[in-house]
């Protein structure tokens, strides 16, 4: 794993072509920008669009593709979107149908990819600068939760914010806040921290998505808009078809972390 | 004009929809976002909203409408687009045809309004900070130039990127930077400093847009990304029609310049 965090983007993503990587891309590529993909119809495409630049937190845009354009020209230009993730999901009309490791067989001229930014960047900056991450040392999945917060609706897409949850003691929650601010492009700052309630999360240990983690005696919830909002907010409008990145099977881009950031 | 600094944009709004302001919006409603507006038909609104998402410094996002809606909702749920502007432009495939107080007559509902932040809330906190503004002082309008710096291209959206340019000893132009990253939906950060050939302008006192200002000793231009470029670009599409604001005839939102900082 260590060989693979080394390497770069591009020759990773030549084994994820070659099949010969189907797994979780979690580590690999240290330093670079990992993003969630989400592929809708362009009939779609300019709402999608529209939802993404009003709900910037949960749905902040890396790159966009041409309609029909399987390359993600700004953010790594040598990729094939429809070969250079690990595993993909297919939904026909809002239902998962199956899971793909390439999606050859589904593209068409009338396709538009969305690669949006994910927590991994600004995870890894926590980490350099000592604020630790709990799922991590727990080795498990991030809580994320359904929230009371609606997102701002655009043509079809609507729905409530899906968060990610941190848990830290204050201080290292003031750090968070500076850190991520830096990094509008994945989520950027937090969107709450403390009361659960506040938000419309019942039961911190009842997480929608993904698992529950420790909260020790001082700490408290600290929580960031989360990319599963516009996958669950695209669901909804049941395309025909949607495809999107297998959870934890991230399209690795050539863009490094630190390029994101502003200031 | 104090007195008119102290109004809030629904009451200014109001005064301009029943033409009783018909100048410039400099200096009003201080410390709220003015914004420039761009209405396009809504064939070509994704590739330009994919365009703005390319070249967010040239092209801030602050609000875009629903197709056939003429309600900015995100930014002045009262307003009307199609009066609330002192004075408009309209271009029909790319030629100006005719300047209007309002756009009742054109309106329909095919079109989409793209609000974009604009460099007057980035101004008022140059100044806030004490660091001069030259054109201002000089009361005239920012010099602007065409540059060598290609927008990323969308769909048919292509151009180079203009900038508008204040001159300021280093010391400030180091102040100014942190100050305008803080705003990266009113253009961000500088995208150059110094030397004007290195982007492609030959004589920094022959504009191509706005008027020529004073560099004095020990002083070096910065160059901001200016909201000319996506103007510019789009009449080079030539669009059946397209409307924007006359020049320093903005879009008074309810946003408080501050409201648009991150950290």
């Amino acid at each position: 794993m260590s060989l693979m965090a080394d390497m770069n983007p591009a020759e990773i993503r030549q084994l994820i072509r070659r099949k010969k990587w189907v797994k979780p891309t979690s580590g690999l590529a240290s330093g670079f920008v990992q993003a969630n993909l989400a592929i809708l119809p362009k009939e779609l495409a300019f709402e999608f669009l529209l939802f993404c630049q009003r709900n910037p937190k949960p749905c902040p845009l890396i790159d966009v593709t041409e309609p029909g354009s399987f390359i993600p020209t700004l953010s790594a230009p040598n990729a094939d979107i429809r070969t250079d993730l690990p595993k993909y999901r297919v939904y026909r009309n809002g239902v998962l149908t199956e899971e793909r490791t390439d999606i050859f067989d589904f593209w068409n001229n009338e396709m538009v990819a969305f690669l949006l930014g994910c927590s991994f960047t600004f995870e890894e900056k926590l980490l350099d600068n000592g604020v630790p991450v709990r799922h991590m040392e727990e080795d498990c999945n991030a809580p994320m939760y359904i929230t009371n917060i609606p997102c701002q609706k655009a043509g079809r897409f609507e729905g409530p914010t899906v968060v990610s949850m941190r848990p830290m003691p204050p201080k290292d929650a003031i750090r968070a806040v500076q850190i991520t601010s830096r990094f509008p492009s994945v989520h950027g700052a937090p969107i709450h921290l403390g009361d659960p309630e506040q938000i419309g999360i019942r039961d911190i240990n009842q997480p929608d998505f993904g698992d529950s983690v420790t909260i020790k005696e001082g700490e408290i919830p600290v929580f960031w808009a989360c990319g599963v909002t516009p996958q669950a907010v695209a669901m909804h409008v049941k395309p025909d078809m949607m495809i999107t990145h297998a959870p934890g099977h991230m399209f690795l881009t050539d863009l490094t972390n630190e390029s994101l950031s502003i200031m």
